[in-house]
This record gives structure tokens, sequence and C-alpha cells, in this order.
């Protein structure tokens, strides 16, 4: 390690400008002393103190050019477990304990009352409908004739297409193109199979060979390599109807004597909230997504696993519905459209996400490829199913004002006004 | 701190379910060896190692109760820095170094190069257009003559009303009760003035107050204390043209070279890209959101500052407008409805949170109060400007997959398939 | 009357191009002969005989220049009568027989059967929530400064703006201008009464006046008249929130015993009909619109009485919703926001469309000005609902195909395949 | 005929209740009589004159039991003729005249002058996309399990109900069938083609067949015949994005002479507006549909022809482009996803509607089956484009409401007030 005084010399000139923050790892040659330097300069430029975000254990020089630019240190987020939560999945199969990195308070207690429900009625039930990741490109013809004619080439050469987009990647397999028409402008839906890859990467990078392959023997323009028909991170129909990342449904039937016991309410009164709330609510507010908080759940466990943040818009997309059965039951069930996860790649191999995914049993490639990144899924989906059923409880109580008084402004300071 | 050998007996405890989980911190009152003795606990259960989350500057005695329950540790993301970036605010003047927080390889080295674009062209315009907070509790009645009397009654009572939710707050003030009914039911959208902080917690007890007023002096039962009208967390028409949170829109004019030299494409292609695939794209996918990837910066800056990241959802959704202008220089706006920040509460007092917000200069309460949040929200919309002008650069240029091939899998390791 | 020959001479220098289609009025003096020239010569140049369309009780002069341009007749649509229906409205007070004009067998029998079934239970509520009429130009500016300036000088010179709006007309009253902004782009969105007038010419000719006032005193360009935030003719969120025309609502509680024997189903089969269908089904299909078939309804009366059949596509938008109340009868309401209809104006003072507005007791200016259109929206509304109920029991009974089997394949023709 | 007495004798016993209006016909044995009898009855009743309603060509025998119960008489709507529109279709092909259906003065000259600003330049270049009608039911099942249950056995024993759908008409053949799912709901999205029928009854009897069957097999309820994912007139991104009826694209270029002389504006000033009132304004209303006013061209058209007026919703939903080609030249497209016509069936076979269906050359069905139908679609398609046209091009050169002001209130009274 190079002294203090090196390093001293070193931020003066970042001070001066005459070294670019992002000029740091390379003129250092070690990245770790690079986010020292980096975070000295700026401590210095802004008469700041920082004695905390550079408290970490990740290795700088395993994340620099792959996981962050310019890095000054890490944010901590607090994880809380919750759980056990019994599953029968396809893939995940037993008792699971989640974690759920959040900074709001209740969640994980909310969470994990809602796992205690489902825990005691036998567990959620929890199946895959279909696995692929899309990337769209958009291409400009000059007429319709000519877009019928890209559409026709690339339907009877898929082949040949589908040799060049694999061309880059080991585990992207392309399934199919879908296209899309207005005018002049041509989307050519690309459809993989990602392996225990989310895969948002994989099929930009194989995505863009096909596309110059299609530009080369054609000679149409692909004006953009994503024409926003893909869907990433916005909200969409087409998401909805033709699925991207996974599309899962959990559900569970809970006791009326559960209902009762551990949610404070019943399956009647949970079943009205779901109908007012979240189906005629949502339909009344323009929304696309018919729940009540599948962002909270998607939110804490994507920042706790290592996952693509932004992909909590559309990963957390979906409907919730309720009903009774069984004399007076109470069926719940999510569907979720475009759950995207994975367990390799990404954010997955830094070491505290490394563990989260541990404690879940999912780190890694899965045996078959896409196993782990399957199961995780279902995990999710099943993790949803708790905090969508133990919201809409405490909503139908009448207590969801009190959890937040209670474990948002703290234990013992119930009176205070913020 | 208790010797090693109790808390081996406790962890045995809860390994033999006498104890659970979650009754740690009173049973040991001290929940810093409550976090200790659950991730022991957990790491005996799954016969895992966690050597890494519990590596950590928090207290959790601070945050237990408040942030987080049944915490193990924290997950910790990288924060890479961004800018300079220029910045003509209201609140936020001058130049700007952003803290974001991400594992996806690009992302810092694309905001950076847009905010030097920008900078180089003589900084961003942002503007506030609305600053609120909304929560919609769903009330039934028996008939629309009900509905229609408690909407009057609601109108004609307000300043009581006002009264029961302001008793509950130091920061919040109702501004105003937005009703919506379908048939006998009735949304009443409370909106409200939150001050420095984010506010959802603070309306969602105003509002409990309100309308437990409203239910003893009519008689109606509110059936959900949210009616999905608020809209929290799902996408939603009703923010888009109501507005939550803050409204901003933040504008610059790139110098035609600059476009040229720092973002190698031209004004016009660009502009061709924003239209063809953020307008008419987004059209076509049946998207709310016209832009290429707000969420990124969204969730960057939102994990890196302690806000509410399941908020990324309706945060990230907006327009992107472009148009030639001034002979040949490039117009680029962002307009962002529904931008929901805080500065004070939720996890904005973690200890690295509070850091990354000192990096902007804006922790903790405004002077007026409401200041430092406002000031937040413009600079969060200059840095999405700055994303957004970027990725659409690169994409015009056909640049984006070969960023992700280079920062995404490696510097050095090019080839590498994935 | 000219002769015979005259018209064979005028009708052959249409064929020779000598004469266009449209000078026939002017050169002939006489819209009634003109007519018939236009016709005579599209059967002579496409060598096919017209004998049904020319027979009319329409006196031409009355309405070229005003309803139509060039035209060669009229085409004639069966109109059907449901009813009664008792309805209980503000306006619309009694028992009403309703004009419907379809080609669609058994879509009167239906409303019929709806009728009934209401006016057994005591009849129909009805309640119009707004009544308004809006146009929305669009302005551009050179930046959010300026869309600003204009916002705010708009806001400031209201009345100014509102005597040039209305100078245009004796109607029209401007109530409120609300504006809408993405970057530098500014929509003002003009929100009028019209009294019995539907009100769609009167308000874009008042909204030109003052934009022209507007773009002579601050300079900024009107790109268009319309925006597209008005929202005409095309579905928006935008309708469903703020409202256009009347947003009215219509309610009834069946008894138990009618819905079985007059409706053939029973309340719990129909409140799963509309849950599952109307409520989830809408939702997963992406649809703005919860309902079954409203606009069914809609066009079969916007047809009959000469409204805008374009404006079926908004005026049917709406959300039903129904459940059990009083042990086990049938509560149902439909609510419409955007329902635009007029008594004045446009189709209406056609000879057959002047008697359909007859027979509902709504033709012509009512007193006090807009009486008329506000009875007409809640007769309309109402009968919505009479459908509504009949196609969703049909649908819960099973009893959909068998009926279009039989009304719209031809009452003794039950084999018949098509 | 019977006697003018016996007429009033049971014209009396309507009045006194003792015949209802609908037994009118059977009682009768002649609907042209009970025409009389129920108009006669109306006007007593209410005691109004209805001399013009009556005035019609229709003979009822042929259409009571098919195309109305209840009738009495029909409405008259004015037919303007606008073209020749010159159109190259792979069906229509040649110049056409266009019989639109009004009473929106202005309406036809519009259309009228891009009907001539297109065939100056050369004409409309069409295309059919997609073309076929769905029906889909919803059924419930127990749980996850059995809602995949049913899915898998439909595409497994997808022959054998094909022969059931198809074993109850002549013309329509089942496509395929869509799955959708919600929990443990199933939605089956049956697609057909219809021949030269609009098809909605036909796939309706042949879904409630093949349903039938399912049920028998599997023993699921299929709660409702249609569970709103056909989409049957509603607004919808299904139809948006899957197509229904036809899937039609129309373009052509217009040379900037004669976008100057004809539409009296420039190709920059018309994309302009298309840009930010169609793109951007639909965006910023929250609407599904980016164009200007299809719905007026498809109404009118709708009208004239017989086709099912309510399918005005989602037939006029779609995406207009322009741009700038060939130096200063403007390329326009219209892009229509769900244009439901037919040219058999429904009110096709009414004395007028086949006259308007005979000037377009496509009354009856077609040779092969379905031709006709297409042919139609495409020209309804080219008349969208010219409406789209002249209106875009009027907005952009500020003569919108000059016109409406000119053709709305009477040629020679420019000065009335209304």
């Amino acid at each position: 390690m190079k002294a203090k005084k090196e390093l001293e010399k070193i931020v003066n000139k970042v001070l001066k400008g005459e070294i670019k923050l992002h000029e740091l790892d390379e003129i250092l040659g070690n990245s770790n002393i690079a986010v020292l330097v980096r975070r000295l300069s700026i401590e210095k430029m802004l008469n700041i103190q920082l004695p905390n975000i550079g408290f970490t254990t990740i290795d700088w020089n395993e994340v620099v050019g792959r996981n962050i630019e310019n890095p000054i240190g890490a944010v901590q987020i607090p994880v809380g477990i919750a759980g056990p939560l019994k599953i029968h999945g396809n893939y995940a199969k037993g008792e699971f304990y989640i974690p759920l990195a959040t900074s709001e308070g209740a969640l994980v207690a909310s969470v994990n009352r809602g796992c205690k429900a489902i825990t005691l009625s036998g567990g959620a039930k929890v199946k895959i409908l279909s696995d692929t990741m899309s990337r769209a490109p958009i291409f400009k013809t000059p007429s319709i004739d000519e877009a019928l004619k890209l559409v026709k080439w690339v339907r009877e050469h898929f082949n040949e297409v589908k040799v060049e987009a694999e061309s880059t990647t080991r585990y992207g397999k392309l399934l199919r193109i879908d296209s899309f028409i207005i005018g002049n402008n041509v989307w050519l839906r690309f459809i993989y199979s990602t392996g225990d890859a989310m895969g948002m990467n994989m099929v930009t990078i194989a995505t863009d060979k096909a596309c110059k392959y299609i530009e080369e023997k054609l000679g149409f323009k692909c004006v953009s390599l994503s024409g926003n028909l893909c869907v990433d991170k916005k909200p969409s129909l087409m998401n909805m109807l033709f699925g991207r990342g996974k599309t899962v449904v959990a559900e569970a039937v809970i006791k009326e004597n559960v209902v009762k016991e551990v949610l404070k309410t019943s399956p009647e009164d949970l079943v009205d909230v779901n109908l007012r709330k979240n189906l005629l609510g949502s339909a009344r507010a323009g929304s696309l997504s018919f729940n009540a908080h599948y962002a909270n759940i998607v939110a804490a466990i994507f920042v706790a696993t290592g996952q693509d943040v932004a992909q909590v818009v559309e990963s957390s997309m979906g409907y919730t519905w309720a009903e009774i059965v069984n004399n007076n039951d109470l069926y719940i069930s999510v569907t979720l459209p475009s759950l995207e996860v994975g367990t390799v790649g990404g954010g997955t191999r830094l070491p505290t996400q490394r563990e989260t995914l541990q404690i879940l049993g999912v780190y890694g490639p899965g045996n078959p490829p896409g196993a782990n990144a399957k199961k995780f899924a279902e995990i999710v989906a099943a993790v949803i199913l708790a905090g969508e059923l133990s919201l809409l409880a405490a909503l139908s109580a009448g207590h969801l004002a009190e959890a937040h008084r209670r474990l948002g402004r703290g234990l013992s300071k119930k009176s205070k006004k913020q």
C-alpha cells in the first residue's frame, strides 16, 4: 500500500483537476486504493466527513469494471429475517427463512406474520408458467411493404439469426422472435431463455449481434437496440400479456381460524378489501397493477440479494385474487407476470448478497442450469403472497396506521409526532 | 456484553424453538447482541457461514423498532460517484457529485457522461411543479345518495377533518381532499404537504385519524385505509395526472458539438431514437411511461440515500421529450409526475445513507422546512436527465451492447461469454 | 323542379368530370335536387342501382352545410322500443320508453328484460356528478421557464380569456382551465358548461378564439387546437379521472325473486360474473373499461337520437359494481365518467332523430338551459344499467349464445349455420 | 291488411296493458303491421306524433327476429360521398367512392380533401397483417394446479375442441386457443377465422359449444362465456397486441406540393402536430390510442354500411405515424390493430346498407370467402388515412375551428352563436 503522503499528493491532483475521478483505478493500479483516494477527494472537495461509507468487506478489485465505476465505498442497508415459510414449488420445497433488506419499519414484521399464517395452513403452492428474457430492437424501413419483408425474412431465417445471437453466450438460447409494426416501423422482440442469470445483459449483447446480421443482410437500419417493447424497467401491458422473466403464481388456502387468530380479521372482510381496493381501486386509479404492495416485498428481496433494483418496476406488477372456499376458508393467490430474478451475474456475487442467497439456498448456478433461478422465483412469489396476505389483513382489521405508528416511529415513542 | 457461552445457550434455545427470532431484542435487552445471536442461529439452522453480513457500522439499538425488525446484519451495495453536474434549480444551485448505489456495471459511467455533456452545455434547469403526498381510503355506503352525502359532508367539514388529521403530525398539512366514486363506493384522496419527509407514514397516520372521525360522525365504514387511489408503489395514471411526491421537470440544451464529441452521436439521431423508442415504442407496448431508463437512476439514488426503494415504481415514471433547437442544438427534457423523496425519516438516518445525503448537501431538515427535500428532488431530476441523455446517445450511436460487454462482464475479459 | 332531361345533362357533366360532386348544391341552387343528381351520378359511374338510399324525409336544404356535405340520401337503421323503465333522477322522473337503433338481434330484447327487472324492483336511481365539455390545445414554448410563464399568465388573466372564449357563444361558459406540462410543451384544458348541447363544436370555436388571444398576448405558438388531452373520441384515463360530458351513476337494488324469475339467475352468480369478468377480466386484458357492454346501449341510443356516434368510444367507458345487500338482494350500479350527449345541435334536429328524442321527452332546449340534456343523460345511464344487468344475468345463466342463436339468426331458423 | 278499426282495437289493448309491445308480431302474424301498431301505441301513450320514423323501405318481416325486436320504424342518417380515393391493396385496387353516414358537418368535406391529397400523390398502400375473431370464456378452478391442468388438456385436445366449435358454423374455423391465468382463474381465448362475416355471433355460438364440451370433460365451471379478454366493445391492450378483426396498415407518401396546395400546410408542421398531439398528447392523457380522430371515420362508415356500431370502440384504436421522406415529402401511416368489419350478416342485408356496400363493391360473400371483408377492411383503413391526414393538416394550419364554424353552423350563418 502506498504511504499516506503519497495518497495526499494524488488527492491534491484530483482536487486541482489534474486527475479525473475515474482515472484513479488505472493510475493507482489498485481499486481498493482508488476507492480510498476517491473518497478522500470527495471529503476534501465538499468539506465533509465520510467515516462509514468506506467500511465494507468488498474487494474493489473484484467489482470495479464489472459492477460499478468510480466507487467510494458501499451503502449498508439493514437485513431482517422473516419466516419460516413453507413452500410447495417444483423447485423450492420445504421451509425457508427470508432475508429482507429495508429501512421501512413494520415490513419484516408484517411479512413474518403472513409467513406464519401460510405455514400454519400447510404452506404456499407455487407454479412457474413461463421463463424468458426479451430485448426488442426497432428497425425503420421505407414502407409497410419493406416492413413486412423484414418480418418475413426474420421468420424464414430464424435459425441463422439464432446462431448469430447465441454465438455471444454460453447459456442464452433464442426461443423465438415476435414482431410488432406501426406503419414502416418494425419491432422484433427477441425472446430467450437465460439459465440462472436474470439475463438482461446477455440478451442485449446477443440481440446486438443478431441485429447487426439483419442490418447487413437486409440493409434496414436498427434505430435502437431497445425499442421499448422489451419492456425493461417500465410498467407495460406487453409484459403483463407476454411475460418477461418468470411468470409465477403462488397461492394458499388459509384456514378460517388462522385468519382470525393470526391475521385478526375474517375471510369475508379480507376478500372485501381485496375486491374494493385491489380490483376496483386500481381500476379507478388507472393502474396496470392490481395488488396492495408487491413492490415492498420485491424491493426488499431484490436489494438483499443483489438483483437489478430498477426491475422492481415490472417485477412488482401483478394481480391478487382472493375468495371464500370450503365453507369459510380463505383462498388467496398472487399472479406475477414479469418477475425478473437471477442467481448468477450482476450483484449476486458481492460478499453480503452471496450470503443472503445462501440463506435461501439458491446461490450460484443451478443443476440443471436455470434450476436455482426458478427456485428463487418460486420463493419470491411465496413471500409476496405472505406480504400481501398480511397487509390486506391489517387493512381489513384497521391496523395499518397503528403498525406504522409503532414500528416506524420507534417502539417506546408512541406519541411522537413527525 | 454477555460471554460467548451465554450466547451459545440462547442460540440453542432458538434452535429448539424455545425462543422466537423476534423475541431476541427484548430478551437480550440489546439489539446489537440480538443481531449477533440471530445471525448465529441462522448459520446453525441452515449450516452456512455468514461472515460478511454482520460487518456493519449500524448501531442496531438505534434502528430496531424504527427501520427494521429481526435484523441479522446489513447488505452492502457499491456506491459510485458521477459528476460534477451543474444544476440551475430554485433550491439546487451549482455543481453536484452524485452518489449512485448499484451493482450494474456501466450505469455510473453512463450517467457520468451525461453529467459531463450537460455541464459543458451550461447545466440543467429544473423546476418543481407541485409537492404533495396522498393517502386515499375507500368507504362503502348503501347507495349513490349516501355516497354523495359523504362527499358533501367532507367538503363542508374540511376544516374539522383537517384539525383531526394534523393533530397527529408536526409537519404534515392537509391541503385538500379529492373524491372519486364508483356506485356506492367513495374514495377520499387526502392530499398533504409533508415538509422534508417523503411523508408516507405521516399521511397514513394522519388519514387514519381523520377517517375514524368521519366514520364516527357519519357512520359509513372505511373499508380500507388505502383504497389504491393513493397511489403508492403501483404504476397509475392517477399519479401521472394528479401528481404525488414532487412533480419535476429538468431540461438542458446540449450544444451540437457536445452531442458529437461527448455523446458520439448527432442531435437528429438522438431525437429520432427518442421518438421511435420512447414515444412510439412505449405506446406500442402499452406502457404508461415514456422514457428509456429513469428507473435505473431513481433506483441507484434511492438505494444510496435511504429512500423507500419500492417507490422506484412510480417515481421512475415520466416522459422524455427531445427536439432540435437553435439551428442544430439538442433540447432534451425529463418530466417526472411522481418523484417521492425525503431527507428526514425512513432510511435517511442510517450511517452510510446520511453520508450520501451529505455529499449532495441535503441531509436532514431544510430551512425553511421542505427546502432540503425540494433541493434533493431537483438534483434527482437533473441526474435522471443526465442518465437519459447518455443512454439515448449510446442507443443512437449503437454503443449500448459494447458498453455492457466492457463494463458488465469485466474490463479485461471482453471475449468472455455468459 | 328541373326536368328529367336537364338532370341527365348535369349527370353527364359530373361523369365527364366537368362538375365536381361537391359543386352540385351551389350549381343547382337546391340541395334536394343536388342529392338526386349526385345519387344518379354515382349509379351511372359504378353501374349500380340505389333505389332505397334516396327514400328519406330529410329536407336536404335544411341539412347540407350543417350536418353533411355531398349527400346522396340516408341510411335507415331499425329502431326498437324497450321499456317502460322507471327512473328516479333529478331530471328524469317516471317511466320511459327507450328507442334503440340497432341491427344486432337480441339487443332490444335484452335491454327490455333489464328494464322489466329494474322497474319491478322499484326503478333506477340516477345522479349526475359533473357536467362539462373540454378542449385542450397544445402550446410549444422555448423552455420550462416559459412554459410556467404561460401557465401563470393564463391563471392570472383567466377573466380576460373567459371573455374572449365566451364572445363566440350564447350558451357556453368557460369554467376553468387546467394545465399539463411535458418539458417545454403546455396543454391548456379549457373546461366549459354547454347547456343542452353536447358542445364539442361550441368549445372548439370558443377555445380557438381564446388561443388566438393568448398567442397574441404572449407570443407562444399554439401547435394544435386539440392536443389530445380533450379527450375526444379516444379512450383515456384523463376523461375517467377528470370527467367529460356528464359523469353519471345509475343504480338499482333488484329483489332476489326478480333476479330469479325475470333474470333466471341468482344474485350470487351474477355478482361472481361481474367480479371475474368485468373486474378481473378487464384488468387482465389491459382494458381501461370495466363493464360488459355499455357500448352496445350507448351506440343504439346515440344512433337513434342523433348524437355524435364517434363519441361512443369514451361515452361507453365505465365501471359496473355489484354486491349482495339486504340478505340476498342484488345491488348493481353503473358509473359513467364521460357520457357526452345533447338535445340541441348536431343530428338532433333531423326528422327521425327529433322523434326519438320526443319519445324520451327531451327534444330541444331545456328549461332551465341544460335541463333536457341532463334528463337525457340520466335516462341513458339508467338504460345502460338495464342492459348491463340483463347481459350479466344471461352470462351467469349460460344463456348468451342461445339468445344470439335465436334472435341473431332468425326465430324459426334455429339450426341454421353461419 | 287489417282495417283501421281493427288496429285501433289492438292499440287500445296495448294501452291497457292487455297486450305487450313485444307480443304484437306474433299476435298480428305480420311484423309490418306490428311495427305500425307499436308506433301508434307509443304515439297514444306519450301523446306525440311520429310521422317520420315509420317512413322506411325496410320489410319488417325480414328483419324482426334477426336484426331487431320491438321495432317502431327506422332512423334516417344522412349519407355523404367522399372520393374518389385511389387504393393499392391486395384486395381493394383502384379508385373508390366512400359513403359516410354522419350528422356532423365538415366530416365528409374533410375526408374528401384527404382523399384528394392521397389520390393526387399516387394513392394509399394498404396491407392486412392479421384477420381473426375471438371469444374468451373464463373458467374457475379450485387451484393453480387445476388451472394448469385445464390449460394442458385444451392444448392436448385442441382438435376435439375444434370439431365441437366448428360443428356450429359453416365458415368459422378455430385457429388456436390462447390461455391467460390469474390464480385459479383461466381465460381461454378462442381465435377464429370467420370469412366475410365480422363473426362475433358466429364465434359466440361456436365457443359456447366448445365450452360445454370442456365443462363436461373436465368438470370445471365456465363462469362466463365472455370473460372480457375477447375484447369486445371495450378499449384494451389485449386487442392492440394480439389483434382482433383485421389488423391493417395504410400509408401514403404525400408530395410536398400537394401538402402545400391541397392541405394548406407543410410536411414539417404536420409532422410536428402528429408528434406533439397524437404521440405526446395521447401519452399525457393516458390514452391507449395514438391518433386524432379515427373514430369519426370508423363511425361514419360503420353506420353507413350496417356494421356493429358499438365496435367503433376498438375498431377506432390505432397509431398514426408521420415523418419527412425524400427531401421534403410527407410519409403518413395509420395502423389499426382491431378493425372489425363484415360484408355478410348483421346489418349488411338491410336495404340501404346493402347499397352503401355496393357503392364500395363489397356487398355479400367474397370469392374466395373472406375476400370481400378483406377488401372492405382495406378501404376503411385507406379512408381513415385520408381523414387523419386532413384533420392533422387543418390543425397544423389552424383551420379546424373555421371549418366547424362554416360547416357545422350552416354556410350562410357564419356569425350565428350557439
